[in-house]
């Protein structure tokens, strides 16, 4: 450690309380450091037995496809989000057989479907810390070294890790390079479809209801876990037995009510809560607003291109979703950082911290880190205007994306496997082609040459220090070069054809190299260029690997000095949050209760997707019929369940436990006014939208009928 | 009486329910009978005190200009709605005194502005069942004759009472022709500006927030009475004095919260809510949906004449924004009769009645009556598309309709004033000249025929049985004959010049009548059947005046053997409803809160209209100081206040009054959902808006001060 005075590990102190009581991903090892505010909150267990996540009750969750999920029962069923388990339904679902649409129930085990064979559920056994291993090759070094020699240091230890077998490795960046840990998990291969809705009620709402809240949403689905008869993962087979997990959650048979204490496990992906204040300013008063505005421009140029278009119309239908959603997300984050004022209340949180350090011992040196980093973060603004507009050039216009992934495949495939860049790996290739084939359905060229004609335009109106000599060797410096160059490089190329980008995609590296495609020989022109802004890159970010801990040790130790626990930003390793059942006041005079109820379904329902209830569901809910699973207050039958729990996307699939540890929620998705808790949680509009497990119960028991799995849940029948 | 076992005054018996307990547009004199319910609801003071509208503090409640207002000193200071008030503020207002904009306070009496001349503020003095005086000339007559005599004995009542000075009265029907109410009403003529917060707060949010809740307007101005120095009404004069009312109210400075008593007295309109079962279908399934499609036609039909002729959009932007209105309401009143299952729930209920009514004496006369009154309505039923159609023709096009009401103004000048048609006697010259004036602001020669071509196109699709000769004689029978005659009368007319309408307007009748104008010559030809169908109008409404009370009588004793009470459908006279402040569920999973802050209308501001706070109100919620106006539990200044108090149309400056009377709040609209209360009360929909006096209070103490006025209502100076 640099800085011995400050060196505060994980486990350091015993700290009270976190800024907002609700806000708080936690490392399970933090939570016996604040065992008294989860008693305080309501928790009824013992914090201290949730310290260690490869151990019952934490390893009950598992990563689950692209999200979480958690073991229901001592035979390997598995319970996690319908979006999650999608392509498992897809997978088996065909014309004559429409899993999607009439959802899915395993008579018995015989029953249960083979998931796509990509699928994967991974059980943690194993999270270590290995800072000082990750950091013995990069002490004294900097920039690009000091990157290199993490970014080695991080690929032997998985490799070494993962000779185990049935074993995935990686190693997790806690503080933004303060610590490391490795995480070790066993890999399951064999997983099988047990019980899904059908789409209507697993995705009830759909894109409409998508960020909303109230929310009538059955977004669940059991899967199984199965291992060979011998007790180790393997592929599906016909023998494979259901894998024994290392522990269970048991679904709650309680009821709830709003604020009941709650608490979630997952894998939240990423946040951006303790970056420095400079940059929470950059995001709000420069990333967000640009993107905004590119994006619209980008929207309106495509759509001027398209005109009356049919075909380009479907064809780019893809790209004018992506960029609405885009803008629209940017827009959110960007309404809601300034709501919350987040950029003034990060700069004051910072000034406090800078004050405080000032009489620290080695202030100095970390005050001399936090500007060195300060100055790498600069410079980089100074060219975020080309970044952007290069990062939209190198994403956007398909034909000539082609072109540059195909050199750059080219010249990846000239070096041995394990030292080509990321994505352009022998595992990677299937998707490149994937990507080549798909181009067709995406590609119209008088859309894509406005695109790029309107990025370029952009690019050449930027001042001459943020310009790259290839782009402009390239395409010009004028709009009028701009315009014919452009114009003359789809107009000779063939790449529009599927046929000669596969040829390229199966040519040698030098053949392709020497191409005399112009799109091609333009990709070559700027791959340098590229190369070089990719090194750069590298070396800043290896700087801030190297500065930003300074920052995050001052941070530390700065709440601590307040009795405040300060959790990592959200980095895909589990987490867990606590809080409880809430309302939400979405503006002055209205209140989102906390639990919707079957009554929401109906006044939804119009009979089309995807606000189309099944009529098996619609009977049940006139019949009223509703068993154990009614709220007792309510009189009804509950659909969805609102928390202030803290999450972020990952967290789909999340199991969210009462104060006795039993599953009472599943995490499916966040409301609209929480865009933007990725950077600044703000407790009034945070909120968490779960499906209330007494929902997924009463389906089981009188909708669509699963006694087996029920009891097997050590659930009542009805 | 006619069934004398049946005959039930109005206040016999001690009724002590009413269907839903928040349900009843209570008449003072029954509120005696509802004592038990209005004291378990809360209410503190004596039920009886309640009973006589000519005595306090009922007859502190009074009518102003178009609506409802209170007085509330004992120097003539009324409180109502700045929207009731409006005339009066835009009469003193003008470029160089802007008090729209700004607002008004009179710093002293003697800055206090004149209303309008003809602004009128009535004091109940008299309400006189006069039932028998009413009947006495109709009884044994039918028809078109019941009317007339009813007609006449009305009109001889009222000439008998106006003989009074400064005295007003009219004739008050109650339960459809049951009963009959003599109202007498001393008018004041000196009315005077004191108080008017600027139009941004007063109407706040306008048009969007119009009928929808949470709402963040201060709807309230204070105006003040004067009369002789003799204490005798009088018009505007220097000498005259304020007026001494015979009793004021007290505005509460407790605080609000929800589910406390409240009481509403104020003028309704009109309700509907003891119409037939078939009159409720017909309704639901035909006049709602049949004018969503017209006005929706009418609508396209405008639109697409207009084209993009700027000149006409401006001509028909009231007409379509009222089509746009009418259409909205009629949908809005449909969802919430269907959404309220009405027709079902009204036909069960009257099923139950008629079952009752089967056990009791004369029951074979009443049910005689109820099957005449119910074949009356099938009459005017046949012909409903016909009258529907022939409605909107009268109404939209603007030179047709000049043309019949030049026509008929000059039928009606051949009679003596007294016997002319309402609407067309000398007092309402006026306001004919004055339409005559305006249609060359409304009208389009291109958009009128298209109207007109396309209601004509309707009505001549319509069978034989519902066809009216004259029409088919100017208009012809076939689209193209409509087409044709059509442009033949607005080629060859000359009343597109107001020269020749104003013309028109001052020539001798028998010219009129004579006139070689094709529209008048055309109005000339229809005004016979014009006048055939207003016959049939009226004998249908003598009809159903004599049979109706039949209705009523079963009606009233069926609720009466149940124990509840029925109060008179709505006649603009004056009623009492009860209920509490409270909440709304507008739909699953989301709550109204019943007090609105102003941090709503930080939340609404803009800076543009209709969210353009002024900047003293800003900079005055910024500063938090809300002094003895702050709800306590809420920590700051609440704005608006939502109930459950039963109103409709008529209620607009209604004061809402506490457990011990005081004012806590002014009405000034209700919710949307609401629409459709005229017909059906659904509790869990019907709501009530109002100006929650502590803002009233705060604006006054803080924002724009008024401290002499705090004062004279006996409350705090902040």
């Amino acid at each position: 450690m640099r800085h011995r005075l400050l060196a505060l590990s994980l486990s350091a102190g015993l700290l009270a309380a976190s800024a907002h009581a609700d806000e708080g991903m936690w490392l399970p090892a933090q939570l016996p450091q604040i065992a008294d505010r989860l008693r305080e909150a309501g928790f009824e267990g013992d914090p201290a037995a949730l310290a260690d996540l490869t151990r019952p009750p934490l390893n009950a969750v598992v990563k689950v496809g692209g999200g979480t999920g958690a073991f229901v029962s001592g035979e390997g069923l598995l319970l996690t989000n319908h979006h999650v388990a999608f392509g498992v339904i897809q997978y088996n679902s065909s014309p004559e057989r429409d899993l999607i649409g009439e959802g899915f129930i395993a008579a018995t085990r015989a029953d249960e479907l083979p998931a796509n064979p990509d699928f994967r559920v991974r059980v943690t056994t194993g999270f270590d810390k290995v800072t000082d291993r990750i950091l013995a090759g990069a002490r004294g070094k900097a920039g690009r070294a000091y990157y290199d020699a993490i970014d080695a240091a991080e690929k032997a230890l998985v490799a070494e890790c993962e000779q185990a077998p049935a074993t995935r490795c990686s190693v997790a960046n806690m503080h933004y390079g303060t610590d490391f840990y490795l995480v070790r998990q066993l890999e399951l291969r064999d997983v099988r479809l047990v019980y899904a809705p059908p789409e209507a009620i697993g995705n009830y709402g759909d894109e409409v209801d998508n960020f909303m809240w109230p929310r009538h949403s059955g977004d669940f689905t059991l899967l199984r876990a199965y291992v060979g008869p011998d007790g180790q993962p393997a592929p599906y087979s016909e023998d494979n037995v259901p894998y024994v997990p290392p522990a269970h959650l048991q679904v709650a048979t309680d009821a709830v009510q709003a604020g009941d204490f709650a608490m979630l496990a997952g894998y939240p992906g990423r946040t951006y809560r303790h970056r420095m204040a400079s940059e929470f300013a950059s995001q709000v008063e420069w990333t967000l607003p640009e993107r905004v505005e590119l994006y619209a421009g980008l929207i309106e140029t495509i759509e001027a291109a398209i005109g009356d278009d049919a075909d380009a119309k479907v064809k780019y239908a893809s790209t004018l979703a992506g960029l609405e959603n885009g803008l629209k997300r940017a827009q959110g984050e960007l309404d809601g950082l300034r709501r919350s004022n987040a950029v003034a209340t990060r700069r004051a949180d910072e000034q406090a911290m800078l004050d405080w350090l000032a009489g620290q011992p080695e202030a100095a040196a970390i005050r001399a880190d936090i500007a060195a980093a300060q100055a790498v973060i600069d410079a980089t603004d100074a060219t975020r205007e080309r970044d952007q507009l290069l990062g939209a050039i190198g994403r956007f216009p398909h034909l000539l994306g082609s072109a540059m992934r195909l050199q750059r495949l080219a010249l990846e495939r000239g070096k041995p496997d394990a030292q080509r860049e990321s994505g352009y790996q022998q595992r990677d290739e299937a998707l490149i082609e994937g990507g080549l084939k798909q181009v067709q359905r995406r590609y119209a060229e008088r859309v894509e040459k406005a695109l790029l004609v309107d990025l370029l335009t952009q690019y050449i109106a930027l001042p001459q220090a943020q310009r790259v000599p290839e782009f402009d060797t390239v395409f010009g410096t004028t709009p009028g070069q701009v315009r014919a160059r452009v114009d003359a490089l789809y107009a000779g190329t063939t790449l529009d054809e599927e046929a000669a980008r596969l040829r390229w995609f199966n040519a040698a590296p030098a053949d392709v190299a020497a191409a005399d495609d112009p799109l091609l020989r333009a990709a070559a022109a700027l791959q340098p260029a590229i190369l070089r802004l990719e090194a750069e890159d590298k070396t800043h970010a290896g700087e801030l690997l190297r500065l930003r801990p300074a920052y995050m040790r001052a941070l530390i130790g700065y709440r601590e000095s307040r009795g405040e626990a300060v959790y990592p930003d959200a980095n895909s390793t589990l987490r867990v949050s606590y809080g409880r059942v809430s309302t939400m006041d979405p503006r002055d005079g209205v209140r989102y209760l906390p639990l919707t109820t079957v009554a929401g379904i109906v006044e939804k329902h119009t009979g089309v997707a995807p606000f189309d209830a099944p009529q098996p569901l619609l009977d049940a809910i006139a019949r009223g019929d509703f068993g154990s699973t009614a709220d007792p207050e309510l009189g009804t039958q509950t659909v969805n369940l609102l928390t202030n729990l803290d999450t972020t996307g990952g967290n789909s699939g999340s199991p969210v436990l009462d104060a006795h540890g039993r599953v009472i929620g599943l995490n499916f998705d966040s409301n609209w006014e929480a865009v933007s808790a990725s950077w600044k949680f703000d407790p009034r509009y945070k909120r968490a939208i779960h499906v209330d497990m007494r929902y997924m119960r009463w389906l089981m028991a009188k909708v669509y009928p699963a006694p087996q799995l029920l009891a097997e849940m050590g659930l009542p029948a009805e």
